[in-house]
């Protein structure tokens, strides 16, 4: 492939808080190439981002203006430009694109808004736009998105709606208890057992209300009964995620549900819902981010 | 106070994983003075317990040996030396106390056991001394001993004995939320709202289940209503506490109940067991430590 075929017709950014990964589209949606940095919105002040953003997309630019088209914590607050969310219920893909100020002639980039809920309070940003891809590639699906990773959130989606949703901080626990707590002496850093996370998953979801009191037993077993590592991170997941599929339970019984976040949680978030007689379609997380950012791309044009 | 008056009868130490705390002790149980280093278990190897002891205990040793009464962290495995764990149901104050290799003539070093549980799976080590002590200040008392901290421990006692007792990591999950989860944005590092803890304990003691689902509403709340981080600091308490007491209501409930430890988070569990019907006694964590050390002295000559 040539410089020239690399020239791009617009670009897609997903531009998280660690993170930044871009696409080099054509008008029909098809994918030239892609990079990525670790500029992400945490570590950039509001006159670096488009420093930031050229050092990953120079390569894919031509002669004249194109359209990039950015998703994710880049529109918080804190990032480049506010895009002030959407309140649900609204569409997944929300109207009025916000416009960061640019100096290079050759950009001119939309960010997309999150969405809130005013009651219960939440809010997302990035995620509105994983569920707008799927929703461009499952059309009139109507049921509940489950999208895994640090901050989980739970959507119930109907007509082409983010009707409402729920974060879980599921991922951001585990991460904490198995690296940073006590629990950090007994919980491999890798490593998985499939019998310890169904055992641990049903113990959750049948008593929610007693999980608070499972984790130290983690500790507690491995002083006294060396817990094998793999086990009890695979029971530690077990537990966390039972308590969220229990809280969450409103949302996905007798729903059909899909899970878009990455392939190994997705995996464990399936057979999950499964053991409880709940199908769930996974969907890759970073190819829904994409046909969202395409679905945005199009809706510029129209 | 002369030189001589400070040499001590004995030396009681509390020595945990982060701290060492020593008081210098009359025979009949009275306190001559007291001192403290941070070389608490975790930052010792074995061969260096000694030298952090004397370093606080130097100035009251006389011409004779001295017994030296330990408990805390520093019988665990990784400790001075392993006081393996006696088995609940057992006497508050186990027998058998371990005995680390000394250079100093002068010292004569007792390590009061731990005490573990079988099933479900427990351990404590320091707790079993402050509930000792309790017992001893009162005399033929039953019932529940709340022991709240980093691990906070529920025990229930009967005719001086540990008959069951459950570990919450309630401590230490307030510890890493609200200083490095994404809620560090939002929870103050100090301040109180007796409202919003009343109100989140609450929400947690009536739907337990749901406790995984009301964590990330703190942030949410922040980024759409600017919550007031010291409303946000008693909130997340407020859930924590309240998620640990529905999951040891088993524990509590139409029990008399003793709440041991620091003053302000002592106050915190006696308030929220009294607005469940609970009369709750609170005594003083470091008083009860040093009750039991006495104890312990005294079974060592009875």
């Amino acid at each position: 492939m040539n410089r020239q075929t690399h020239t791009a017709d617009w670009i897609a950014v997903d531009w998280g808080t660690s993170r930044l990964r871009a696409w080099a589209m054509t008008r029909s949606g098809a994918e030239l190439s892609s990079g990525a940095s670790e500029k992400g919105m945490g570590v950039l002040s509001p006159e670096h981002f488009e420093g930031a953003l050229m050092d990953v997309v120079s390569p894919w630019l031509g002669a004249g203006t194109v359209d990039v088209v950015c998703c994710g914590m880049v529109g918080s607050r804190q990032g480049w430009v506010e895009a002030p969310y959407a309140t649900a219920p609204c569409q997944a893909l929300p109207e009025g694109f916000a416009r960061p100020d640019v100096q290079n002639p050759l950009l001119r980039v939309h960010v997309i808004p999150g969405v809130k809920q005013t009651s219960p309070a939440d809010v997302m940003r990035g995620e509105e736009t994983q569920i707008a891809g799927f929703l461009s590639l499952n059309k009139n699906w109507d049921g509940v998105v489950c999208l895994p990773g640090t901050h989980t959130k739970w959507a119930q989606v109907s007509a082409g709606e983010i009707v409402s949703f729920q974060t879980f901080m599921t991922g951001e626990l585990f991460s904490l208890l198995s690296a940073q707590s006590v629990l950090r002496h007994t919980v491999a850093p890798t490593g998985w057992d499939d019998d310890a996370f169904a055992t641990a998953l049903d113990d959750a979801m049948s008593r929610p209300e007693a999980t608070a009191a499972r984790l130290f037993s983690l500790r507690a077993e491995d002083l006294l009964n060396n817990l094998d590592g793999a086990a009890a991170r695979a029971r530690l997941s077990g537990l966390l995620i039972g308590a969220e599929l229990a809280a969450a339970r409103p949302y996905w019984l007798g729903q059909q549900v899909a899970v878009i976040g990455a392939s190994t949680v997705s995996q464990i978030y399936g057979s999950a819902l499964t053991s409880q007689g709940v199908p769930a379609t996974i969907a890759d997380g970073p190819r829904m981010t994409l046909a969202g950012l395409t679905a945005a791309y199009k809706s510029l044009n129209s």
